[in-house]
């Protein structure tokens, strides 16, 4: 069984316990009603040792700031604003002070950037391998809450930093590579930034639609936009925003830096669909605000979850697979 | 570093975070305050195997079910109503589909019966061991939530449930004794039942103070009530609630039961002080509405933490120490 399996066979265990008034699993994060007008959103992830992350790659500071990072990323998805944190720590026998106190520094570090306290948790033992679970609260308007349905035909599917960076740093380190020169990628990879300010601003426009965050690559992930909501999407390669760094790593690999970009996750940045109309005002407001350039990268489709790619103008057929976990 | 010292350190490096209108670390949940007059109650616990429970002796079903009900019992322990939970799943490679759906369906059917719904988690795998983590979400009054810290010098220290038959099965597990005609005590340690239902009688109880779910046993927890109210108990062991099963289990083991029933843990019931004048009329309800028996089986004094312990009315020196997790 994979994971879009068990997660199928939950959800239809529990429909009908479900409450009609809160969106439960599907979106990126849940959706429970405070009153008519508010919303908390939550959403939880789990870390495990040798699937989610190498103990001897990622320095223990790292593993804190992303643990908490990934979670933020799914508020940021919603529009959300954090407002609190939980911490589950499974640690092994040899997970050292100075490691465990690193680590925390880490997840403070982060925490203190967005102000998000951390209101409680567990700490334990754990076997064999490390394993953290974090779960995030935040706060909004029902009125601003971005969901991966709201897509229409017409939108612009747009992005706002380069893609491929996080992707290759984890190709590094699943080939066991010498990160040599592109150490920056492996850096990329374990200091995700979650775009939680990005997602509060984009969440003011009712001209932005779906938005989710990209963590298993735009491949993947639009397609839960597309069957949210309904539609089919153009996807121009050519518009795919990647850094020289990629294309000069991709050339030493023989990898295609364009399907690197958009096959492979871990990118922990926005993707979101948006009225034509706004494009402009809403490029203008992210590079001022933000340090941000809007890009469009396609375009929503009647076709029901039909994603095709173009490259110069012509149907494109993808030939290499996203990177998976360790393990 | 043991758990406690763990906590600190975390509690400490977050001082600077944590609103003042939330109360953190430190009780059975989070408050996560929504309004005036109402909170959201919040917590979450991680199980992991081989140190929360051995694979080959927990059943799926039976796994599925605690997960779920060591969390809801924390609830329970404010006395709040459940609205959600969380789960996030750990998988090694020998979790068959079957062991996953009866996990889902031990999960399941508790959701049922406290009207849980799941509105979310994280599906993923896990190396050599599996890792669940439950995270669940309540909504109360604020004026009736139960803290740790309200024992008022005076109160009956009360508990309605029997106590060390959950730590007897652990020992069964740990010391992997043939359990028997003591299978009973196993399937105890496995199943145990949150007690939402009594916790929210209580909570509508203002002459109800502290309130804690006992999963370290009495002799852990209830020193963290006196730590947070700043009083001290007297808790005389000849009116610890213990069964038959337990005495005839321990007489055989050379185990003392009343030791054994307030030094060890996993009980999942719920502790409490009282003020004296109530305790009849809840006694009277705690039957008729649950049949449950309200036992007091000591007093809050004035000495700060003290924790004194009479059998025959003499003070006595507990010998024996609590039974730990598997690793």
């Amino acid at each position: 069984m994979f994971e879009f399996d068990i997660i199928k066979n939950i959800s239809s265990a529990f429909k009908d316990l479900n409450p009609t008034n809160a969106k439960g699993i599907g979106d990126d994060c849940a959706v429970i009603p405070i009153s008519e007008t508010e919303s908390f959103i939550v959403s939880t992830d789990m870390l495990n040792e040798n699937v989610h992350f190498l103990k001897d790659k990622i320095s223990a500071q790292e593993l804190g700031h992303k643990s908490l990072a990934v979670n933020l990323s799914d508020l940021a998805a919603m529009g959300a604003q954090p407002v609190a944190s939980f911490l589950s720590l499974g640690l092994t026998k040899d997970c050292t002070e100075e490691w465990i106190n690193n680590f925390i520094k880490g997840y403070k570090n982060l925490s203190s950037e967005f102000n998000v306290p951390l209101l409680g948790g567990d700490t334990t033992r754990s076997d064999n391998t490390i394993s953290i679970n974090v779960t995030v609260i935040g706060r909004m308007e029902n009125s601003k809450i971005k969901y991966r349905s709201a897509a229409e035909v017409g939108d612009l599917i747009c992005v706002f930093d380069k893609l491929g960076n996080s992707a290759a740093g984890l190709n590094i380190l699943l080939n066991k590579q010498n990160s040599g020169k592109y150490r920056e990628l492996v850096k990329i990879h374990h200091n995700p930034i979650p775009k939680i300010n990005e997602g509060t601003l984009l969440s003011e426009y009712s001209e932005v639609h779906a938005m989710m965050d990209l963590s298993d690559g735009i491949d993947s992930d639009l397609r839960h936009i597309l069957k949210a909501s309904g539609v089919g999407a153009i996807v121009n390669l050519d518009s795919v925003p990647v850094s020289e760094t990629l294309t000069n790593y991709c050339k030493e690999c023989s990898l295609n830096a364009l399907e690197t970009a958009v096959t492979s996750g871990e990118e922990y940045t926005l993707l979101f669909s948006i009225k034509p109309e706004i494009f402009e005002e809403l490029k203008e407001k992210l590079a001022k605000d933000h340090n941000k350039k809007l890009v469009a990268i396609g375009t929503i489709t009647k076709e029901k979850e039909q994603l095709e790619y173009r490259l110069n103008g012509k149907s494109y057929n993808l030939h290499q697979q996203g990177f998976k976990h360790f393990n």
